[in-house]
């Protein structure tokens, strides 16, 4: 076999390996790093090469590509969503990235994103209802017990003052699945057998269910005022989670509008009713919460610059580490011009 | 370690293994594997999902994402294009690609395809000759002597029944290069001093050259009637090589029209200049060269869908191989809603 140099040669971080580094740094260090990465990059929002995902839809799914750049770094993100697959044992959702650099276009990171979206999801979820729960907020109900449910509990706890999750899901294995993972994380966790029942006492509400339908996760009379919701599985056209009631009573605030207005909860809504962009609280450009009757409603549907953000903190985190492999995924020729050459010499 | 189970594992062809492949199947075989891929898919083209690439440009050079699906298969390749890669001893092209099942969104290949790309481009480029070429045709003008001179070379001698290439290259260094990898390949090599020169008696010229700008490589008065000219290096928006008054007089064929008016030669004309789908020659729907004394012209940027039947050719011929690595890129926990118990318990 040839010794590629060290150009051809490009970082990857495996599941195992992202395994690995997750508990290296502690699963709520790694959460409120993430979470940090993304303020930053929410806060430079201006400096991104933003568009909406290029999706491949079929009737079993869809494909995505969520490519961004700052200028300096460029990162993509591939990931899938197929509701259907859990009945086949294999994930819903599963992600991998991709880090290059601008000035060359050669890829200085390939890793495993479907542990790292989860984590992502998780910390921008945080950051925001930290920005927009009311004062003092620190029990959650999570309506949907599914893949997605520990991540955004311990980053809510880590992140946004979150003490207690009470959990429910239409399916009590869920519920069980998630009360037994969070067992000894310092939550105080309450399994509910509604989402009324977990929404008692719940100042921040956060849904994560999967169906791909127009779906009533929450109806009007279910939300009183003065919450936080965090709508995280409304996240496709055709797929919502709230009745619409309910967003004509919220300040509505989202990531990149064009896009939520495709995929999000306000996809039900008129084109034009006003939604706040996160960027803009956190730079002191637009309002955060009015006052603490206020519902303030997150329509997440997870955007490029938080894959960015999650690819510049693992390429950063595994350098001196053991945490990745040399990937010889590029052609590096001694002489550029010369890829026959390379290819002839081969041979042997 | 985790011993991760099949539906985690994606083939990765590295580099090394693509080289392998190669000279496994023999390079001119491959090229034919590769045109004959291309030519089934392209005569199913109302099948696919066709999208311009996206692209990420920045002053050095431009990153693109080209996705395609038919269906079944979903396809995507990621190519950088920076010219002045090259006096850094980088490639100015490199690339990767990824195959996926639709109905899973599970990626089944992952792959170098900056060697791939050089073959799959050559392979389109003589498949494209063989339909247009004045009969008879067997002396090619290589004018460009970089990277791709030699596959496209031996392309033509593979699947367009060439068997001369005279070579021009405004370094005399790269010309010296190609005709020495070209040496026992059993084409005549003849290497000029002036595109002029190489253009003497040859019946397809190919003109690949490197530099982003509106450059004229080939003028008016050089290009006689009955030619065959196999545009690849004009394939950016600011990047042409060919004079426009070459374009007034030819017969202009194109992949897909919406893609090669912003990025191919015909960037240079009005926007509704009449062009011929490749894809319609093959099947029959519309003519391809009219006579002896037309001037043919392949306006070639290259489209996702070579990509993808080169993807799909590699899937197929690598099955029951050695060249291939099975790579732990997908997350896939015992339960699919149990992400956060397999991390649980990697910790171990």
């Amino acid at each position: 076999m040839l010794t590629p140099s060290d150009k051809a040669l490009v970082p990857f971080v495996s599941v195992d390996h992202m395994m690995k580094l997750i508990h290296h740094i502690g699963l709520e260090d790694m959460l409120g790093g993430l979470a940090a990465y993304i303020e930053a990059d929410f806060k430079r929002w201006e400096s991104f090469d933003k568009t909406p995902r290029v999706a491949s839809h079929s009737d079993k799914g869809v494909i995505e590509l969520m490519p961004t750049s700052d200028g300096a770094d460029y990162g993509f993100k591939y990931v899938n969503g197929h509701p259907s697959n859990t009945k086949d044992g294999l994930q819903t959702v599963t992600a991998f990235g991709l880090l290059a650099d601008v000035a060359s276009g050669y890829p200085v990171l390939l890793t495993e994103m479907t542990l790292l979206t989860a984590l992502r999801t998780a910390a921008t979820s945080a950051l925001v209802a930290r920005l927009l729960a009311p004062k003092g907020a620190h029990v959650m109900a999570m309506i949907g017990n599914g893949a997605q449910s520990e991540f955004q509990s311990l980053a809510m706890k880590a992140i946004a003052g979150v003490d207690e999750v009470r959990l429910y899901d239409i399916d009590p294995a869920a519920t069980a699945k998630c009360a037994r993972n969070l067992a000894g994380s310092g939550l105080k966790v309450v399994p509910c057998d509604s989402a009324e029942e977990a929404m008692l006492g719940a100042q921040i509400i956060t849904t994560c269910t999967a169906d791909k339908q127009y779906a009533t996760i929450l109806t009007d009379n279910m939300v009183g005022s003065g919450v936080h919701i965090n709508a995280i599985g409304g996240d496709c056209p055709g797929k919502t989670e709230l009745a619409p009631a309910i967003l004509h009573r919220a300040g509505i605030f989202v990531e990149f509008p064009e896009q939520t207005r495709i995929e999000g909860e306000i996809q039900q809504l008129d084109p034009h009713h006003p939604v706040t962009e996160i960027w803009q609280v956190l730079t002191g450009q637009a309002q955060g919460r009015s006052d603490d009757r206020q519902i303030t409603l997150f329509d997440s549907v997870g955007f490029a610059i938080e894959d960015f953000s999650a690819l510049r903190f693992v390429r950063d985190r595994i350098e001196g580490t053991d945490f990745y492999l040399p990937l010889d995924l590029l052609a590096d020729p001694d002489d550029p011009r010369d890829l026959f050459g390379m290819l002839q010499r081969a041979r042997g």
